[in-house]
C-alpha cells in the first residue's frame, strides 16, 4: 500500500483527493493536514466521510511527512509550495503540488503573473508538468509533478494535437473558457455567495488571468515557437465542470475527417480522453465526478475557423483526479486506478 | 458474476442501476431494454457511459430474459409490472420491482391510490418488501421484491424504531418531506420544465400522494395498530436528495439519549444508517451519489414533541441502490458491494 | 416628497429598500448610509443601480438625519438599533427597523432569544408591530415601527384568522417553513457560500430559531392566550422567496367552506392577500418581486387536520416591500404606491 | 390609451409582455389569444397575475384584432406570422412581429436558415429591423416592425459602432454568446427538462444557429460590405439572461479611450445602453427585469484584439422589453414608458 498525505485537506481539491484516494484499493491515506481546521475530525468538516474515514487533521509538518510518506500531495494557494519545498525533502518522498509554483518552466513569468517570490527556483527544471496523457514518460520518473490547472487542463487537450501537427494558424487561437463555481475554492468571498453568483452569468479576469501563460507555455512547446493566445474565464452558476470553446483559423483545406484522424492519433489510445461522434458536442453533465476528457469540434467552413469543444470536471480531471493519474503512473499501477467511476447524472 | 438486466433502462432509476451495476465486481449486465429507445446504443442516449458501456436498448421480451438471467430489475411506471410478471417468470428469475406495484400487501388500497386495476393480485403475498435494513431476513430468501419508493425509505426509516419501541402518541405524525426534482423522473411536463421549478419551491399533491399509504402500511406493522398520518411532499430546486422533517409527539417524558439508545438498538450495526451527533443534523449534499440514509432528531421540550430529519439521495438508497443492496442480499454477497462510494462533494 | 433615509443600505434588505423608493413617486432618497463602504458610489456597489441611483454612501448620523429627514429605514443586524435610537430622535423622524429590536413586547424574552442586551427598552411600548394587514390602525400613527420578519409575516398572516377565530387546538401548532437564501443577508459565511448550499436542502436552527417568539407573540394575542408552536425553517437552493407549510388540529369538524369564509372575513379586502382557489396551492415564483402574500389551504380529514400554505418574497412583504407598505400607511398615501408590480416570472 | 392585442401570450416573450403593459401607463390590454389555452383565464396559467390580470385566452382572430386595436404583438413560433400578416391587415393596424419571419430582408435567406417557406415575402420591405437604438428613425413611420433576436440584439449592441466606424477587422468576429433556459422558451423538450440542463453547461447549434445571419445583415449594413462571423451559442443553467463575449482584431492600434469615444458617440445618449467603467464588466445579474443593454471591453494588447462583453435580459430587451420600446416610439410617447424598473437583484 502507497503511503499518502494530503496537506491542505479542507479545500475542495483537497477533499476531492481524499474522497478518491480513499477509495483507492493501493492507497492508504496516513496524514492530512489542515491549517485551519488542525485538531477536527475530518468527518466533522465533511460529513460525507462520516463513517468512512474520520481521522483528525493535523498540524503540517513536511519533513515527518517526507520521511514516514511515499506521496504527498500539495493542494494550497499559490505560493506557498514554492517555500515549503527542498531538494532535502524531494530526496525522501515524491510528491505532487496542485497548486501553481512548479507549473511555468521560467521563475520570470510566474513573478511576473502570480506577483509573489518564488522561494524555490532551483526545483523548477525538475517538476514535471503532469498532464497525464501528454507527459506520461517524464513522469513515471518524476519526483515533483506540477499538477496542471483546470482550465489549463481543458485548454491544452483541446489544442495540442492541433499544435503539435502544425494545422492552424498560430496567433489565432481564441479561448473562451466556463466553469463552475467550486473552481474558486472554499475561501469565502463576495463573488462566490450564494446569492451574488446564482442565476447570474459573467466573464472575470478578462485578458489577465493566471492560467494565460501556463497554456501558452504548453501550447508552445508543442507549436515549437512561441504562442500568444487569448484566454477567458467566465463563471457559471452551478458546482462542478468546465467548458472550453476553442477557436483558431486553420491552416488550410482540412476537412473534418482530416481533424478527426489527429485527433485519434494522439488520443485513440487514451482512456480518459473521448471523443464524440461527428455532430455531438461534449456538454459538463457528462464527466461529472469522473477523470474524462471530452472533446468535439466542428469546421466552418464560412470563416475558415474550427471550434473546438472541450469538457472536464474541474475537481477531477482538472485537480485531484489528474493527480491520481499521475500518482498511479509515478507507481506503476494501472492509470486507471481509483478513478474508474462512470460520471454521475443527473448530479 | 451474476446475469442481470434492466427494463425500463432509460428512465432516471433505470440510469442510476446502469451506473451502479457497471461498476459492480459480481454483476454483468446482459440485457437493457426501453419502449422508446429500442435499438439504440446506450452511450448515445446517456453520454456518460461513453466508452464504459455501449450496450443496445432491446425491445423487452421477459420470458426470454426469464430463461436466461439471474436478475430482472424493473424501472416501469406504475401498472406495467403487475401486468408483466406472471408465477410463471418468477419461477425462473428473480425479480426486483422499482415500481408501486407489489408494495402495498393490499390489492384494494393499491386500486384506490393508483387507480389502476392490479393485474397479478396472487403475487403480492408471495412480494417482500424491500426495505434492506428491515426485512432483510425475508429479502435473502425473496424471489420477488417490491422495492420501496424514495419518501418512503426516508420517511419509515426515521421512525421505525420509535414506532416499534411504542415511544410515541401513534395519530401525532406529521412528515413534511422535500425532493430535488429528479423524483419527478424524465418524463416531459411542464411542472418540470426548467424554467417553471427553478429558482422556485412549492408543496404539490397534499394529502393526497401515493406513498401516503406506502408508509401508513409499514408503520403500522411496526406499530402494531393503523396508522393515518399526514404526508406533504414539496420539491426543491435541485437535481438530487430527499429530506423528510418528521414531528410527533412523545409518549411519556423521554430524554435525547433515551432516544438516541432506540436508534442505536436498531441502526448501530447497519452500514449504510449514519446517526448524526446530537445538535447536528443530515444535509442532502452529505449523502450524494450514496447509498447512505443519515438521521439525526431533537426533542422540543416546550411541546413535548420530537423533531426527525432524515435524509437519502432519492435515487441511490431511494431507488436504485436500495435495489441493488437488496440484490446483494438475495445473492449471499456483501450487502455494500457496488454501494461503497463516499458521497460526493460539492456536486 | 417625503423624505428618506435608509441605515445599512448595502445589505440585501436596504438595497430592496433603495430599489423600491427610487420608483416611489412620492419619495426621496436624501441619504443613504452603510459601515463598511462609506464614501463609495452605490452604483459601485450594486451595477444594477448604474445611471438609475448614484448617490454616495455616507458613515451614519443618525441626529442629523433626525433633522432633515421625514423618515428614517433601519436595516441593521439586531442590537443595533436598540443602541441608537431614543425617544429624542423619535420626537423629530418617522423610523422603521426592519432589524428585530422592537418586535417583541417583553424585553426578557429579546435578551434570551438574542442573547444581548436591549437598551432603549422604554421604546418598546411606543414600538409598533408592523404586519399591515393585522396592524393597520396602530401604524397610522406610530412613530416607530417594528417591522416583522420575514419568517413571521408568512406564517402569522398564515394562522392568524384560524387562531383569532378560536378554531383550532392551541397547542398543536406546527410550521415548517422554508426560505431562499437571500433571507440570510449578505455577510459572509461558509453556510452561504455558494458550493456549499447549491444542490443542496438542510433544515437549521431546530426548535432554536429567534423568529419563533415573535410568531407565539402574535398568535398568542390572536388567540388570547399562550401558545408554544414548533416552528422548523429550511433552506432552500434558490435565491428568493418563502414558503410555510403549517399544520394544526381543527377543534371541530369545520369544511372547506368554513375555512374560506374565515379567511375571506379577514383578506377579501386586503389588495396584498390572495387566497388560492380550491386545490390550488402558492408557490414562491408567484410572487417573485411583489408585496403579496399567497395562501392555500386543505382539510386532511383522515387526521382533522388544516394543512396551510403561505408564500411570500422575503425581501419585498418579508421586509423591504412591508416597510414601504408600513410607510405608505404612516403618511396616508395609497398603501399600494410604488409596490404595484406583477410578479416577474420565470426570473 | 393605446389598445393593444398579443397574439401567443401563453409563452414566456409573450406572458413577460403582459406583464409590462399591465404595468404601462398609456396601454390597455384589449385582447390576448393562445392556441393551447383558449377560454381559460390568464391568472389560472400564470398565477403571478393573479388580481391583477384575470382577463381570457381568445382563439386568434386578426381580422378582428386589426379592426379594434392600436398595435398587435405577435409572439409565435417562426413561420406563423409571416402565413398571418397581410397588407389588409397592415393597414388597420400597427403590428409588431417578436417571432423571426420579418428580421432578415432576403427571402431566400431566410428559407435556407429556417427550413420553411416565407409566406408573406412582400411584405419584407415593409418591416423595420426593430433594434430601437439603431433604427430608432424608421420605427417612428412604421407600421410592422420585426423585432431583433435575444441574441442578435445582444452581439448587434456590442459590435455595431465599431463596425460603423471601420475600426477592425471584418471578418475576425467571433460571439460566444451564452443564455439562460427562458431563451429557449416554454414547450416540452428534453434539453431543457430541469433535470437535463441544471447544473450542465453545453454549446449547441454551433456554427448553424439561426441568429448567425442575422447579426450578420445588420453588421454587414453597419460595415458597408457583407460580414462572415462565428456566432456560438451555449445554454446557462439560470431563468433570464444573456451575456456575449465578443471578439475581433482591431484595424490599428487603437487605445482603449478611442473605442469609449466610439461606443459613446453611438450610445452615451442611450439611456438603455450603460457602459461600463475600465476594468468593469457587465453581468447578467445587473440588468435582471429590466431593459438595459451594459456593455464593458477591454483591449487585449499582447494579441492586438478587443474583447467586448454584452449584457442583456433575454426576455425584456431581449425580446419584450424592446417590442415596448419600439411601440414607445410607434406612438411618439416616452420611450422608457413601462420600462423604467431598477434591475432586480438578488433573483
Amino acid at each position: 500500500m502507497i503511503k499518502a498525505g494530503i496537506v491542505g485537506v479542507t479545500g475542495y481539491i483537497g477533499e476531492e483527493l481524499a474522497r478518491i484516494l480513499v477509495q483507492h484499493p493501493e492507497v492508504e491515506i496516513k496524514a492530512i493536514t489542515s491549517k485551519s481546521y488542525a485538531g477536527q475530525s475530518y468527518s466533522n468538516i465533511y460529513s460525507n466521510f462520516s463513517g468512512l474515514f474520520d481521522a483528525a487533521c493535523e498540524e503540517e509538518n513536511l519533513e515527518k511527512m517526507a520521511k514516514e510518506l511515499d506521496i504527498i500531495f500539495l493542494a494550497l494557494p499559490h505560493g506557498l509550495a514554492s517555500k515549503k519545498l527542498s531538494k532535502d525533502i524531494l530526496d525522501k518522498v515524491k510528491v505532487i503540488d496542485l497548486g501553481a509554483d512548479y507549473r511555468l518552466c521560467c521563475k520570470e513569468t510566474y513573478e511576473q503573473w502570480y506577483q509573489t517570490d518564488h522561494c524555490s527556483p532551483d526545483l523548477l527544471e525538475q517538476a514535471v508538468y503532469g498532464l497525464s496523457e501528454l507527459k506520461r514518460e517524464d513522469i513515471k520518473n518524476a519526483q515533483l509533478i506540477a499538477n496542471p490547472g483546470c482550465y489549463t487542463t481543458c485548454s491544452i487537450l483541446s489544442l495540442y494535437p492541433l499544435l503539435k501537427e502544425d494545422l492552424m494558424c498560430k496567433n489565432s487561437i481564441i479561448i473562451d473558457a466556463k466553469s463552475g463555481v467550486s473552481g474558486a475554492g472554499r475561501s469565502l468571498n463576495v463573488s462566490t455567495h450564494y446569492t451574488e453568483c446564482n442565476e447570474s452569468f459573467k466573464a472575470y479576469k478578462i485578458a489577465s488571468h493566471r492560467h494565460t501563460p501556463e497554456i501558452e507555455q504548453e501550447l508552445s512547446i508543442a507549436a515549437g515557437e512561441d504562442i500568444s493566445l487569448i484566454f477567458t474565464p467566465h463563471l457559471i452558476p452551478m458546482n462542478r465542470g468546465i467548458l472550453a470553446t476553442s477557436y483558431a483559423t486553420l491552416n488550410e483545406n482540412l476537412s473534418y475527417n482530416d481533424i478527426l484522424g489527429v485527433y485519434n492519433k494522439y488520443y485513440a489510445d487514451e482512456y480518459f480522453v473521448r471523443i464524440a461522434k461527428e455532430g455531438v458536442y461534449p456538454e459538463t453533465r457528462w464527466v461529472k465526478g469522473s477523470n474524462f476528457f471530452d472533446i468535439g469540434f466542428t469546421i466552418d467552413e464560412r470563416t475558415g475557423r474550427i471550434i473546438v469543444i472541450g469538457c472536464i470536471d474541474n475537481l477531477v480531471k482538472g485537480a485531484a483526479g489528474q493527480a491520481v493519474q499521475n500518482m498511479n503512473i509515478m507507481f506503476a499501477l494501472d492509470e486507471k486506478l481509483g478513478l474508474s467511476q462512470v460520471p454521475i447524472f443527473p448530479a
